[in-house]
């Protein structure tokens, strides 16, 4: 199909009339939901590795039917999203290089950007020009088909990387299709995207994981659970996210993330100092500034 | 006044004529606004340390006045609650004890009991029948008399860590106190509650102020906050709580806190070596038991 961006800068008519979803999860099928919702949406083809999600996520409406790594569901296709966890990335575009078409923009979902990137220049290099990788700010301690949402991207941000070797058709595509689903589209380096979002969203969920598992550990667990009340409760949300996502993430950002976490352990290691030295004001300047700063993000005074 | 329990075990008539309250923070404000929204309590008298916070409660209705440490103010009151930071509580003992009558009950609401019950021995060796120590499981990130609110302790629970020294009429009186307030009251040993309590409170809150302050020290913190979002939201929401509060938490509960930090820092080093080794199946399978739990707790399945 010819690019569907009739009027550059606008919304109007922007229409995609073939979408391939990889993976229909929460991700992906609120993509698929939300262009639909839009009406920039023809027809949307998902493919999984479970016959039952793709089975549940037919019935939800997700997608309006199942397709294969195959040319026949990809040759003809406007948009590809990849919204599987990273770790299958890198296999998937190698299934999917023979059979992608010319005119075929493809962006993913993941959440980490320098692998999607190296995956991209290894697995789909005729491709490059047309793939630009994505990150929609929109995590959830949901999973799965059933906890899609039409309006999961509205108001938030979406990271997009572009490559040097993108073409600006397919920048523009993908960042419409974003736009559509109601998000703030962002551009950063994949580099720098890895390095933030370690900092700000990977470290903090292996330190909620971490958390949990060593309360996990206790032989009275259940004592110590009773009396677990909010600040746990908001503390240890993300713990509850997806395993083999989270797993994914932490191996495909481990460079980043291990910094962070080093620095972070060194942190600890002060406030352990202070704590065995009885050093009250040491504490409680760490904290002073944590709040602070903490309440003017909030705030929107800080970002 | 006399003993105000009429009819044991119910709370028909159960009434105090005079509260005093030190500290008219969220706690001690929560408290007398509970216990009048109950009818349990005649006049609350409000002790403080800022004039403007005393003048703030008495606008608010939190209290009805304002009182001293005095035996015009505490000779005969039904109950005091030490509403203040626990590093306070201490000096105040002190300076309460030549006031104090023999009927009164006294309870305090912080958030440590180890360390109260060594201040009640210290300082008031001849009210100890009659101090009940408490701990009100209703934290909250605002604090001062504006963040009161009559509902705060309602559903919730309080941990009592009777002396064995109390008269069982004093912790009736304590007892009945909160539960009027709307909680569900618990009974635990002053170490075992420590114990319980640094790990699934006092280190949160050192973790999550840990954090946002790590990142507040970096040059350009604007764009690591700029895309912090959800996960990273709830996970820090306890790094805007009270700077003082927390410090003296964390100095009171030293010992309990240390060998926390101290269990999480190996924790931590456990999952560090296993990112550096790239070992996916132990990071997966600390995330997978850390979500099962996490699950079952929000679920009422654990405790």
């Amino acid at each position: 199909m010819p690019w569907k961006r009739r009027w550059p800068g606008s919304f109007v008519g922007f229409r995609l009339d073939k979408i391939v979803v990889f993976g229909v999860g929460l991700i992906g099928g609120s993509f698929a939901l939300a262009l639909k919702k839009a009406g920039a949406a023809g027809e949307v083809v998902g493919i999984g590795r479970s016959r039952a999600t793709l089975d549940e996520a037919l019935r939800l409406g997700l997608i309006d039917r199942v397709g294969a790594c195959d040319a026949a569901t990809l040759g003809d296709a406007d948009l590809v999203l990849l919204a599987t966890p990273v770790g299958q990335m890198s296999a998937l575009m190698q299934a999917m290089a023979p059979h992608l078409g010319p005119q075929t923009a493809i962006t993913d979902g993941g959440s980490t950007k320098s692998d999607v990137v190296a995956a991209v220049r290894e697995r789909l290099p005729r491709h490059a020009a047309r793939f630009v990788p994505a990150h929609p700010i929109a995590g959830a301690e949901n999973s799965g088909a059933a906890a899609a949402l039409a309006d999961l991207y509205v108001g938030r941000k979406v990271v997009l990387t572009p490559l040097p070797e993108n073409v600006p058709e397919a920048v523009a595509r993908v960042r419409d299709a974003w736009t559509a689903c109601g998000a703030t589209v962002h551009e950063m380096a994949p580099s720098r995207h890895d390095q933030v979002f370690a900092a700000v969203s990977h470290l903090p969920h292996l330190l909620s994981f971490a958390l949990v598992h060593d309360l996990a550990q206790r032989e009275n667990r259940e004592e110590f659970f009773r009396f677990a009340a909010s600040g746990f409760r908001d503390f240890t949300r993300i713990a509850a996210s997806h395993p083999e996502m989270w797993r994914d993430i932490c191996i495909a950002n481990k460079g980043a993330l291990l910094g962070e976490l080093e620095q972070y352990q060194r942190q600890l290691d002060e406030l352990r100092r202070a704590l065995q030295a009885g050093d009250a004001a040491a504490l409680e300047a760490v904290f002073d500034e944590a709040r602070t700063v903490r309440r003017a993000w909030a705030e929107g005074k800080l970002a």
